[in-house]
C-alpha cells in the first residue's frame, strides 16, 4: 500500500457519550506515535462542531494543544481528556449528501482538505456519523486526491453492527445499573405501596436498558422496545410484584411500542424530528406512570435518567474508556496502513473477556441497527436473561479515577 | 449524672440519603465502644421502618449482625453499611401525637422499651424526626421509666436549626455539582441555541439548588426558593446569556415560586394527552421549558435530577460520610454521659474548616427551617456567590472507594 503523507483531521459527531473524549485521546496518541515513528501523518487539526466545523474552517491544532515539550503526546492533558464528559471537539448531526446529488459540496470538502494538506479523515460517532464516512469514501474513490477516510465507533446506544459493543456503551450501562442499584435500595424504605417507574434512553435498541438488569439488587422488570408492550400484561406483572414486596421499580426503555407500532409515549411526543427524520420520544415513562395511578390507585412516580446516562464521566467504565483509547489508536494505525472506508470494530474472543481490533467495511454498517436478540430476554417478555448480563458485565469492569480538584472531577475543555 | 445500663434502640426516619446509612453504622460503633468500655450501653435493636416499625415490635438485633467474632464491631460490615445509600432501617414518616393528647400512645411505647430493657433512643432524621425525639423527651419528663432521647440529623435539605450543616448533605450538593457540571459539558457540544433547564430538589430551602453554583464551568443561572421568581426577568436573563453562548443551562429549585406565593410548578399543564388520554401535570422545569420555548422558539428541555440526589452513594462525599459517622458515634456517648432531649450539632470552626460536635435542646430544632441567607445571593436574585460557595465547597471534599463487584457498589443490606 502507498505511503501517504499529510496531515490529520478528527471530528466527533452525534450525542456525547462518557467515553468519546477517550476516543479522541486515543486518535491524538496514535497521532504522536505516527508524526514520531513512520512519520506519515505530520499534523493533527480538530474539527469544532465535526463537519459542520470544518466547512467552515473552525479547526484547532490538536498536534499543538496536546504536544509535551519534547514532542510527544502530554500525558498529564491526555488523561484529563480521557476522563472528561461529552464532545471535547464539539458535535453536530449534520447529514451529507449523496456524492452523485452534490458532487460539489464533496469538491469544496477537499479543496478545504487540500488547503490544510490534510490526508487522514476520522470521524467518531454513530450511525449517522458512519453515513458520513461511507459518502465521503465513495466520493474520494472518484477524487485524484489521494485521502484515506476511517470511522470510529461511539454511541451509547450500542446498535451499530460490524462491532461486538460500542465504546460509550459500557459507561452508560454501569452508570445505568449502578442508579438503579441505587434507586431500588431508596425505594426499599417504606412499607406503603409503591410503584417507581425508571425511563431508560434507546429510541430502537434496548440495551441501555438492558443494563438495568444487572444488579443482583435490581428492579422488578425490564422492558426493552424489541418485545412488544402489553399494558394488561404489565398490570399483570405488577399484581406478582406487590405479592412479594410493597416497593416494585421498574426499568422500561423509552422506545417500547406497543403491537401496533405506537410508541407508549407516542402523543407525549415533541412533534419535532431531527435532521434524519428520527421522532424525538420524552414521556414514555409518565405515561406508564399515569396509567398505573388510575389502575392501581397507590403512589406511582417516574424518573427520567436522562443526560447523565451518556455524560456521567465521574462513573464510566474504566474498561470502556480502555477499549475508546484504543479504537482511536487503531482508526490511526488502519488508516496509515492504508485501508480507508472502513470502521474500527471490537471482536470478542471466546472464553474470558478480550478484544482484538480490527476493521469492517463502512458501507455495510452505516444505517444498520442491531437490536437486543431475542434470546437475551426472557420468555415472559420482561426482563433480560443471564445470556445478556453475561454479554454486558464484561464491559462495565473497572472503576475510573478522575482527577478531582475542589471536590469535583477536573475536565479538559478545548477552547 | 446517673450511670444508666440497658439497652439501645435506634431508628431511621424521614427520606433517605447516601449518609444516613453512615450515621447508623456511627450509632453501631458508638455502641460497640460503650458496651466494651463504659458498659452502660447492654445491646442495639433496629427499628424497622422507625416509629412504624418499633410499635408493632419489629426489630433487628443489630448488635448480633455487626458483632465480630472477637465482640467488637465487624469492620468489613461497617464499611460496607457506611457506603450503602437509603435507609438500612427502612424508614416512615409517621408523626406523632402530642404527649397531652395521646398519653397511652407512649405509655404503650415505654411498655415496649420495658420489654426490651431499651434505656437509649436514637433517632436519626430530619425536622419530623426530630419531632418525634422532642416528644417523647417531653413525655418521659413525666414518666418513671429512666431513658434518655437523642435525636440525630440527617436530611439532604440542610434546612435545620441547630447545626452547621446536616449530614447528607455533603454529599447530595457534591452529586449535583458533578452532575451539573457534566450536564453543562453536554449542552456545550452543539452550536444551536437550546436551553436546558435542571429542576433540583428542595421545595422550602435552596441549600441543594446552591450547590449547583459549585463548578466553575457550571450553570448560566442558579435560582433559589429563597428570591421571589420573576418570569420577565428570568427571559432577560436567558437573553443576555444568549449573547455569550448558544448553551444555555439553567439550575433551578423545584420550589422556586412568585411574589404571590404561587409555586412556579403549580397548576401547569402540558395541555397534551398520552396514549392513554392523560393529561399532565408538570413540574417547575417543566413549566418553565414550555414557558422558555413558546417566548424563544429555540430548543429547550428541563431535566429533574429526582432521587439520585440523594442516593447516589457511589458519588458521595466522604467528608459527609465521615462526619455521619462521628455524629451517629456522638449521639451514642451524649446519651451514655446523661444527656436527653437533645439533638447532635455539628459547629463549624472559624479559620481552617473543622467540625467539633456538641448537642442543641431538640424542642427549639423540631419544626424550624433554615434557609439560604439572602446575602449568600447576588443581587440580581440570579446565582449564588462566592460566600454561599465557601461555605458549601468543605462539605464536598474527598472521594468515597466503595467497594465494587462485578463492576458495581456492594450495598449492604438488613433482611
Amino acid at each position: 500500500m502507498e505511503f501517504l503523507r499529510g496531515a490529520a483531521v478528527v471530528g466527533q459527531s452525534g450525542g456525547p457519550t462518557a467515553a468519546i473524549n477517550a476516543t479522541l485521546a486515543g486518535v491524538i496518541d496514535g497521532y504522536f506515535r505516527e508524526k514520531n515513528g513512520s512519520g506519515a501523518v505530520t499534523g493533527l487539526y480538530g474539527m469544532k462542531n465535526g463537519i459542520e466545523g470544518l466547512l467552515k474552517e473552525r479547526l484547532c491544532n490538536l498536534g499543538e494543544i496536546f504536544a509535551a515539550p519534547d514532542g510527544t503526546i502530554d500525558e498529564e492533558k491526555k488523561q484529563l481528556l480521557i476522563n472528561t464528559p461529552a464532545a471535547a471537539l464539539g458535535s453536530c448531526r449534520n447529514k451529507l449528501p449523496k456524492p452523485a446529488d452534490d458532487p460539489a459540496f464533496y469538491e469544496n470538502l477537499i479543496s478545504i482538505f487540500k488547503k490544510y494538506d490534510i490526508r487522514y479523515f476520522f470521524y467518531i460517532g454513530g450511525n449517522d456519523s458512519m453515513d458520513t464516512v461511507a459518502k465521503l469514501s465513495e466520493y474520494l474513490k472518484t477524487s485524484d486526491y489521494k485521502m484515506r477516510a476511517i470511522g470510529i465507533p461511539k454511541t451509547i446506544d450500542n446498535d451499530l453492527t460490524g462491532t461486538d459493543h460500542t465504546p460509550g456503551y459500557g459507561s452508560a450501562a454501569k452508570f445505568i445499573a449502578t442508579t438503579m442499584q441505587e434507586i431500588v435500595r431508596d425505594c426499599a424504605v417504606y412499607t406503603t405501596k409503591a410503584v417507581t417507574i425508571v425511563e431508560i434512553m434507546g429510541r430502537d435498541a434496548g440495551w441501555l436498558t438492558a443494563a438495568a438488569g444487572l444488579p443482583k439488587l435490581g428492579p422488578d422488570y425490564v422492558y426493552l422496545p424489541e418485545v412488544p408492550f402489553d399494558m394488561d400484561k404489565f398490570y399483570a406483572d405488577i399484581e406478582v410484584a406487590f405479592t412479594r414486596h410493597p416497593n416494585i421499580v421498574i426499568a422500561v426503555s423509552e422506545g417500547v411500542r406497543f403491537a401496533d407500532g405506537r410508541y407508549v409515549g407516542e402523543g407525549t411526543q415533541t412533534g419535532v424530528a431531527d435532521a434524519f427524520g428520527h421522532k424525538y420520544l420524552s414521556g414514555t415513562g409518565k405515561a406508564l406512570e399515569l396509567a398505573v395511578k388510575e389502575k392501581f390507585g397507590c403512589k406511582v412516580r417516574s424518573i427520567e435518567l436522562n443526560l447523565p446516562q451518556r455524560c456521567a464521566a465521574h462513573l464510566a467504565s474504566q474498561t470502556d474508556l480502555d477499549e475508546s483509547v484504543a479504537t482511536g489508536r487503531n482508526g490511526i494505525e488502519a488508516a496509515v496502513s492504508g485501508l480507508t472506508g472502513s470502521m474500527v470494530s471490537m471482536v470478542r474472543s471466546e472464553g474470558d473477556y478480550a478484544i482484538t481490533y480490527e476493521v469492517s467495511e463502512i458501507s455495510k454498517i452505516a444505517n444498520a441497527v442491531r437490536s437486543v436478540p431475542r434470546d437475551y430476554i426472557n420468555e415472559a417478555g420482561n426482563n433480560v436473561n443471564e445470556k445478556c448480563l453475561a454479554y454486558i458485565r464484561p464491559l462495565i469492569q473497572g472503576e475510573v479515577a478522575p482527577k478531582y480538584v475542589d471536590g469535583l472531577p477536573v475536565h479538559f475543555v478545548i477552547e
